[in-house]
């Protein structure tokens, strides 16, 4: 097939009408709304496994830029679709591909608005996506806004992405306008807890102490840590997990939580953000620092 | 080196102060502009040739960006950068690909807003960009504004990236403001002229006819011609001119290219759209077409 047939085949079906006819799209951006701009690449042997099928491949590709945009508070708007292509692949692979984007287009609110469909040698495959998001003017949340005594709060369960490779994320786009109201830093986390809660405690000049017992896990995540089949530190620095770790001001958590319930999700408090030399400890139950020599945590 | 060492070292640098802090940038979209938005993948082996420096595989990424966004008549504003690049890439390579960044920033007004930085296998390396542009609201040119009796214009000498694969294009950047006031149809020439005249045609349900010896051609091109060591097709059919195609009404000519020569470009018209089915054809000296059996012309 060429680029051409490609495009209008799988991807032209998945953009505004007539979005992918010129040389580049022409966007309204609604008005008194700032942009947010991000971008995650995927290539085939790294962040994508395997036996990944090609729709959920193209999920977690653009789900990990949705989770980008939630982190900041903002709405999606539109994203660019980038695909580097090895010449074995074939119209199923293609055709799950553009399935894929479809589904999660309708289930989170965003639209193709154009991209490059290009040829690779040798087996390589990658995938770029670069979304665009929406904010109100000054809601963004950065991730230096934290302060002391804010609580240090995640979004849902961590660590099942350690134990299932397959698992899809689920970016928590739904709260994002919950996010801009009463997160003060923000930061997505794809390289475990303690490296991303690192981010925002070196930004804002803070340290942060969270307790491993607060953190939330899934059924399965409580089982292979109480059966000795997984620890704290591979679950805590896998990342991949696409929850959101925040500050929040002590006396906003509980209207936080109510309104985040309603959207079907429930943040935990996990720990506080403290004057100090931008450290994360996680105490154990008996209050003492788990030490981690993994590259998660020596990322940032 | 780590992702996050590549990005303090080379493309903080490249990016407004703090721009690359967070999980995406937040933008301010000038009050009253549409935003045009365009992306550009390349891969080594592919669009890439092996002996291009790594500073001038970055600008000819960057600058086949720009070229769309020329095309349609919309200022620079930022980019998104995503690499996936092959372990053995070393930091000679990172600081030579990262001053050509540099250096076509300044020469065309434009920042890096983000971007991602992922490892490749087996030697892979896909350098995919994404560039914002901005317009004033309802100026963007696109493909299907030509109309019967409109002259056919290109904004520079064509062929040259056929003899020399090293070159570097040049994107029309300095008169995007020049093509939204006359250009009603616009595209850059990335796949050979008869191909993307093509798509002029295409959308705006026309033909056209252009005159093969009306076509400005370096002395380079000239004499390959005449020595028979390039034939009018290959010239035409090898795209990578990076010129633009125009649309132009045949009363705005001539203000059009007065304007344009202040600018150090110069405009030629070399043929006419007429009503017909959507067929470009490039008539020889003595008036008849020539045949085209690439590729290139048969791309779309």
């Amino acid at each position: 097939m060429s680029e051409f047939s490609i495009i209008e085949k799988y991807f032209e079906p998945l953009s505004k009408t007539g979005a992918l006819d010129d040389d580049a799209a022409v966007l309204d951006v609604p008005q008194g709304q700032q942009l947010v701009v991000t971008s995650d690449t995927s290539n085939r042997g790294d962040h994508f496994v395997e036996e990944l099928s090609p729709s959920d491949a193209a999920r977690k590709c653009l789900r990990s830029n949705l989770s980008d945009l939630a982190a900041m508070g903002a709405d999606p708007f539109v994203y660019q679709l980038n695909l580097a292509l090895p010449k074995e692949i074939d119209e199923q692979w293609l055709a799950g591909f553009a399935g894929g984007l479809e589904a999660d287009q309708k289930e989170f609110g965003i639209l193709l608005s154009g991209g490059d469909t290009t040829a690779m040698s040798a087996g390589a495959l990658s995938v770029s996506i670069t979304a665009l998001g929406l904010v109100p003017p000054g809601e963004a949340v950065p991730r230096g806004g934290a302060q002391p005594g804010d609580l240090v709060v995640v979004t849902g369960p961590l660590g099942d992405a350690c134990l299932d490779r397959l698992r899809l994320p689920y970016p928590r786009t739904a709260i994002a306008p919950l996010i801009r109201r009463y997160a003060k830093a923000s930061v997505d986390i794809s390289d475990g807890l303690p490296a991303d809660l690192g981010h925002i405690c070196a930004v804002s000049g803070l340290a942060a102490q969270i307790e491993f017992a607060k953190i939330p896990f899934s059924k399965k995540v409580q089982e292979a840590l109480r059966d000795g089949k997984t620890t704290p530190q591979d679950i805590l620095t896998w990342g991949e997990d696409y929850e959101l770790a925040l500050a929040v001001a002590p006396e906003d958590f509980e209207s936080f939580k109510a309104e985040a319930v309603k959207q079907g999700v429930e943040p935990v408090a996990i720990g506080d953000f403290t004057e100090g030399n931008q450290e994360v400890q996680v105490l154990d139950e008996s209050g003492k620092p788990l030490s981690f020599q993994k590259t998660g945590w020596q990322h940032f």
